[in-house]
C-alpha cells in the first residue's frame, strides 16, 4: 500500500516553503526516474537538475511567474532527444550489448528495422514520441517523491524554446518537455492544501471490455 | 525504498505463465494510475481492461505477434482523448467545482484562457498531448505493478488504428496510446529474465546545471 497511500498524500503544491530537499531523497527520485522503463531501452531523455536560486528566478518569467519555480528546492527538468538518429540508437545497443557481454552485432537486426521503422516518421513525430518516454520517467519520480514524503509540483506551464536557449539544451539536441519541482509545502499560504483531491471516477475511468 | 526496489525487480516480461493477476493487485494497480496527476487536472484518458482471451488471440496479429498479448492474465490499454473540446474541459471542471462544494463558475476564467490556448493547436497536438498525460499513468500503473510483484510488459508495438476499430474506441473518441500486459514471468522459457538491467549511467542520465 505504499505507492497507493503516497498517491492519495501528494497534491500538486501551489505555494512552496523553501526548505531544501536533503541529498539522498534526491538521489532517491533521480534513481527512480532513471530506471523506468522506455521504447527499446533507448531512453530519449535526461533529467537536468537545478537549485541555483538565481536561474531559478530567470526562469520565472518564461513559467507563467509560476512561483514554485523559484521556491522549490530543486526543478527537475525532463529534456527529451530533439530526434532519433541511428547513431543514437547504436551508442545505445552497444552499450547494451557490452555490459550483457555479448557481441556487439547482436541486436544488428533488431536495430536496422528499429530505424527503418523511425526514420521516415520524421523529426516531429520523433520528438513526441521521446517525449513520451519521458513522461514514464516523470511519472514514477513522482511516485517516488511522493514516498519519501517530498512534495512535486509538475509543470508544463513554460516556454520550451526560451527555457531550452536559457540552459543550453538546444545545443546539446534536447528539448525540455516537463518540469517537476521539488520542496515543501508552505501549508499556511497554498491555497490548495486542502483541497479534496479530484479525480474521474473508477466507474469512468476504468472499462472492462469483456 | 520500496519503490526503488521493485523497479529493480521488474523487467519487460517477453513470455508470461498464464497465471491470473488476482483482482486486489489489479485493483491497487488501476487505482495508481486513475490517481495519477494530468495536465490540469483532465485525466483525458481511459484505461480499457481486457482478459477474455479470445479477444487476446485476435489482437495478436495486430500487435507484431508478441506471445505477452495473449498469454497476460489482463491487459490495460491506455486510450487518450482523440482531442480536447470546451465540453470535455467542462464536464472535467463542473465535477471539480461540485466535488469540492464550490460555485460551478469558479473556473470560468481559467476554462477559458485553458480553451483559448488548446483550441488553436489542432488535433494532433491535442492527441499527442492527451497522450503524454496517459504516460505518467502509465508509469506509475508500471510501479505499482512491480510494487505488488506482478509481472508488467509495457508494449507499444501494436497497430492503434486496427486496435481502436476492434475495441470500438475510436466510436467512443478515444486513441489507443500504449497497452500494460499484466502476468507472471515464464522463468524457463523468457530469454530476457536474467539478463542484467542495462540504464544510461547515472553520469549522463543526470546533469547539474550550476
Amino acid at each position: 500500500m505504499v505507492l497507493l497511500e503516497a498517491l492519495n498524500w501528494r497534491y500538486a503544491t501551489k505555494k512552496m516553503n523553501g526548505q531544501v530537499v536533503p541529498q539522498d531523497k534526491l538521489d532517491y527520485i533521480l534513481e527512480a526516474a532513471r530506471l523506468a522503463p522506455s521504447s527499446s531501452g533507448l531512453q530519449p531523455f535526461r533529467i537536468f537538475v537545478i537549485s541555483n536560486k538565481e536561474l531559478q528566478e530567470r526562469m520565472i518569467p518564461i513559467s507563467e511567474n509560476q512561483s514554485q519555480i523559484a521556491d522549490a528546492s530543486h526543478l527537475l527538468v525532463f529534456a527529451a532527444w530533439d530526434g532519433y538518429s541511428l547513431e543514437r540508437i547504436e551508442e545505445v545497443f552497444n552499450q547494451t550489448m557490452a555490459e550483457r557481454g555479448l557481441p556487439a552485432d547482436t541486436m544488428d537486426g533488431y536495430k536496422q528495422r528499429l530505424w527503418s521503422k523511425y526514420e521516415p516518421l520524421g523529426q516531429e513525430w520523433h520528438a513526441n514520441h521521446a517525449a513520451k518516454q519521458a513522461y514514464i520517467s516523470f511519472g514514477l519520480a513522482i511516485g517516488a517523491a511522493a514516498e519519501q514524503r517530498v512534495d512535486a509540483t509538475p509543470i508544463e506551464g513554460f516556454l520550451p524554446p526560451e527555457l531550452d536557449e536559457l540552459l543550453g539544451l538546444d545545443k546539446m539536441g534536447f528539448k525540455s518537455t516537463v518540469i517537476l519541482a521539488l520542496g515543501y509545502r508552505d501549508e499556511a499560504n497554498d491555497w490548495l492544501v486542502g483541497m479534496k483531491k479530484i479525480r474521474t471516477s473508477k466507474e469512468d475511468f476504468i472499462t472492462e471490455i469483456v
